[in-house]
């Protein structure tokens, strides 16, 4: 059985907060009020990205909305113009894929918008160990971002750091109740763990950390290879360019080489 | 607080199943071994699309695996060969975007495979009428299946049929804990339930159902549009080709037009 439920009482977060002592204190508090959610073994925390770029001063004037979107834009993957302005589907420095490199521009202070974290599995892996050293239990610390995704309408939340769960589930080898092998079958369960963790987190709520309760034979005792392993970009992705970029890269260098 | 489980005792489906029949004995008989599973209003039933495909008969000779795939296949997005094969990328029947059409060879006999469910949006709709007139209660019911994206290494589980569930949660125009409006933001729901539900259900598992609790606010009194409006294909799909296949196409037309 897979319980989840957010945590309340973090509060604002502010540059250079210890995230780790508000996170610990808030988890303390709640334990308090309800007994059945003190930490334990096997439980995975969600932490929304966003309380991360906060507590990193990740911060950036909303008028350098779009010279900050450049900036964390490592590759251009498609653009699109609308009424209301361009979109931009671009590569970041994580390697994540997503509209505006993944600035933020809701949840923060009127006239900032947020970058996401400077390195989210490495953020993971502290929170993880300080989690631990406070109260003495083996959990999982996730980093939720929410993202849309081609084909699809609406976002996900998906894992951008990870340490101490086992994010991919790689069946591939195994059978299934049949006894034949299962085909291309690698579950995204840190991905899943996160879209279940954003539903008793929710953007207007204002909850940033969810605990999931039921993964346990997902939690590993070492940190891991965290997140970045779900990223998909390279000679793999089929997609590294939107069509109609790629359609018009075609043309030119047809033309260009006089074909 | 969200609470997931997987529901046993449904056994191998059959075509000509009466899965409603089934589903119902299944819960009834878990509701008399855990009585904190006796279903509720506002619970959230998923059930994976295996299951629907074989009480249909959605079932055909593996040796006809290929040209199940390209019956299927409405549209081609794009295609890769690699060492075991060639992966097809291609848009389906029910506007889903998959490789192989979703057309499936696990978890069902030797020497078949299974296609997708004919209208998954009606099975929903259709299942959660039974359950509703047998149980007495509110509930929505999805159906599920498994994809890959893009960007994005492994698959996660979405909803491809609804009934009684809201699927996206529009955020948009209403504000965040700051007061200002939230940008573009439209919580794929659905999604995220179908994502927390296969962590209780599973591949190697065989559970097919799981009800996921904790959701009323997304259910519905109506049916509602389903699943359906999920899918995002046409003019606002900005990869709509693969980007080898869109290069392709623009170095051939630049070619053909003498550019």
């Amino acid at each position: 059985m897979l319980t989840a439920w957010g945590v309340p009482g973090i509060g604002e977060v502010r540059p250079g907060d210890d995230l780790a002592a508000l996170l610990g204190d808030a988890l303390a508090a709640d334990a308090l009020a309800r007994p059945a959610t003190v930490l334990a073994d096997g439980d995975v925390l969600v932490v929304t990205s966003k309380v991360v770029s906060k507590a990193e001063g990740r911060v950036v004037h909303a008028a350098d909305r779009e010279a900050a979107i450049t900036a964390e834009t490592v590759r251009v993957v498609a653009t699109r113009e609308h009424p209301g302005g361009v979109t931009r589907i671009v590569e970041n420095r994580l390697g994540l894929v997503m509209a505006a490199a993944g600035v933020d521009a809701s949840n923060t202070d009127e006239g900032t918008v947020l970058l996401l974290p400077e390195d989210p599995d490495a953020t993971a892996r502290a929170l993880r160990a300080a989690l631990t050293a406070r109260f003495g239990v083996r959990v999982g610390v996730l980093v939720s971002d929410t993202a849309g995704r081609p084909w699809r309408q609406g976002q996900t939340d998906i894992a951008i750091g990870a340490a101490g769960v086992r994010v991919l589930d790689d069946l591939r080898g195994t059978t299934d109740t049949h006894g034949r092998p299962l085909q291309v079958s690698m579950a995204a369960l840190a991905d899943e763990i996160a879209a279940a963790a954003e539903l008793v987190k929710g953007k207007a709520t204002g909850l940033p950390v969810a605990v999931v309760r039921g993964m346990g034979h997902a939690v590993t005792p070492e940190d891991g290879a965290g997140a970045r392993v779900l990223v998909r970009t390279g000679p793999d992705d089929m997609f590294a360019e939107g069509t109609a970029e790629a359609y018009a890269r075609g043309w030119k260098d047809a033309a260009d080489a006089g074909a």
